[in-house]
This record gives structure tokens, sequence and C-alpha cells, in this order.
């Protein structure tokens, strides 16, 4: 598929279809992160699947607590009603994670130290063109109290979870979402 | 072009001819950024495109005493002798901001809140494989006085300047770097 077509058609998926994802697509879709740039070309990024069940309701639970703390939290309504049911429903979830310490130079410039994560990110942007391309669905997912998802992956204390990427076959076609004119992105300096 | 090559091919390039880019390739280039995926459909990014050699300049002096102060701070040896000639070489800057209160309900979770930043992220990456793509090259930039620089392009004290992306034909063709084999970076957890 062309890079532009990906790029535009590509949406956020929150409902999963009951099929397994075959395993040569998790690899290709691994493989599409691995090729992300990263600072110092030190790939920071580690990926841990997350096939099982029990893993899955273990997160699930966690999720949707952290889902009900921020409805408090924030009073906003439609946290209310969020249901993370698609981290049960979704064959595959993967933990991108990463060491802090494989960061740049920028650690040691204040307040910053991000450029690992920012590596993370790339990768995954990598990873849900990918997964567009071989017809998954898929979701960036960040809503999750971070330490206790640790836990229950077994992810050592030291390390970062960047974020969660949630794949398989979509159960509906996700609507396209309205864009910004980039008349309102875009300033030409003179 | 296909979506795996632009994903296997895109490298950093840090050397640039001086051959401006055209309007096109450039709106094209914002064009693939504004289609990534964001945190509540926020779109947090925005793009200041500088062409002018002046402001050039002073991003380069900038930048150069950043390079200096980290190569003191953290004593590594290629700092030294890294060069940013590469800002005023390339016709054009993108310096890629964003309003952090643009960001998701990880605002109300402990030491979060960096999703906008994220969004960024995946925005940039669209733009560096779209670059790839029309045949220029490109480079991530973060090593930067991020106040300083936010005063030289006049961008608001409240606003965060997530990373520039350097663009310009390529003077040679970036070579490629080493990878780390997937079976590195994955886990099946059992």
């Amino acid at each position: 598929m062309d890079v532009w077509q990906a790029i535009r058609e590509r949406r956020s998926c929150r409902e999963f279809a009951p099929i397994p994802v075959e395993d040569d697509k998790l690899q290709a879709i691994l493989e599409a992160g691995r090729w992300a740039p990263s600072v110092l070309n030190k790939q920071p990024w580690r990926f841990t699947v997350i096939k099982n069940q029990e893993l899955k309701e273990g997160l699930r639970e966690s999720c949707q607590n952290t889902v009900e703390f921020l409805h408090q939290a924030s009073g906003w309504k439609w946290l209310g009603r969020y249901q993370v049911d698609f981290l049960v429903q979704a064959p595959i979830i993967i933990a991108v994670t990463a060491d802090p310490r494989d960061t740049g130079a920028d650690q040691f410039l204040p307040g910053r130290g991000e450029s690992y994560a920012f590596s993370c990110c790339a990768a995954i942007q990598n990873m849900l063109l990918a997964a567009h391309v071989l017809g998954l669905g898929r979701l960036w997912y960040t809503l999750y109290d971070k330490e206790k998802v640790k836990q229950i992956l077994g992810i050592s204390p030291h390390i970062d979870l960047v974020s969660m990427v949630v794949i398989g076959y979509p159960a509906a076609v996700p609507g396209s979402v309205p864009r910004k004119p980039l008349e309102d992105l875009m300033t030409v300096l003179p």
C-alpha cells in the first residue's frame, strides 16, 4: 500500500472481532517498529506481546479502575461511559517499554531526557501504519496506571511503559474524524 | 512508494544540498503530519516553517552553544566534534510545537500529561516518511535550549517546542545504521 494512502486512512479502532492475528502479521508489525528512527540509534524500544487471556483480564480490570479514577478527577462525562473491554477482545496487546537511560544527550538538559520515549512513539506510529496495511485495527492506548500495569506484566521498576498498542481484526470500520485545515496549523516565519 | 519500503529506507540526513524545497513538497510533508493520530483527536501539532537565513543562523549559533554545553556536561567525545551547520544548510526547518493543555485524561495521572507530545511524535514520524518518499533528506533534531530557541522563533512561553525537523535535498546518501535483531527486542508473555 502507498504511504500516502496508509497515512490518510489509518484510524483508531476500539471494537475487535474474535479472530486471531497471524504470527507473520505480528512479526511484520514489530519489524516496522524496529525500523523507526531513534536517538543515537539506541533503538530503545522493547515489545512485550500479550496474548494471554488472564493477563488481558488483569489489564482490563486495572485500566477500568483508572478510567473510573480519571472520571472522578476530571469530571469529564465521556469517561463515565468509557469501557475498556477492547483490552480483552483484541487478540494482541503490545506493551512498548524502554529503559529511560537509553536516551540521548538531551538527558543533560534541564527538564529533558525524553528522547527515548519520542523514539518509541516513532516506532509506534510505524506499527500503526503497518497494522493498517495488513488490514488490522489498532489503538494507541495510554490511560493506565503505569506502576500497576508494569506489575501485572512483570516489567522491571526501572523500565518505562511508554504506551500500549492494541491490535486485532476490526469488528466495525472506524469512522473518520474531523481534521483541522492545514492553514490553521502552519505558520511560515517571514 | 510502498509503506514497507519507506519505513525500511528512511535514514537521518545531516548534509543538505543548496537546492530549495518545492512548496508543494513542503505542503505534502505537513499534510502527512496533519493525518497522524492524536489523543482525543486534539491535533495538538503546530508547524512553524523556518526558511529565513537570519533565523537559521540564530538557530545554529544557539544550538552549537548547546552542543558545547552538552559536551562539557556529558564528557562525550563525539559532541566535541558535532557541528550543527546543517541548520543553516538545509532550506527548511520545521519547529513542531504544541500547547501542553491540548493533552488527554493522562494529565490527571501523576507524572503524566505527555500525550500531546506523543501525538506530535506520531506527526513527525509521518513527516519523515513523507519526506523520504519525496526524495528529501530529513533529521529529527532535539539538541537545543528550548527557551532560547523559542525566543529566537517568537514562540509563546506557554507553548512547548517538542522537536525540530530539518528538511532538504541530501548532499550525500546517508549510510545505513546497524539494527538489533527482532528476537532481542520482543518478549511474548506466556
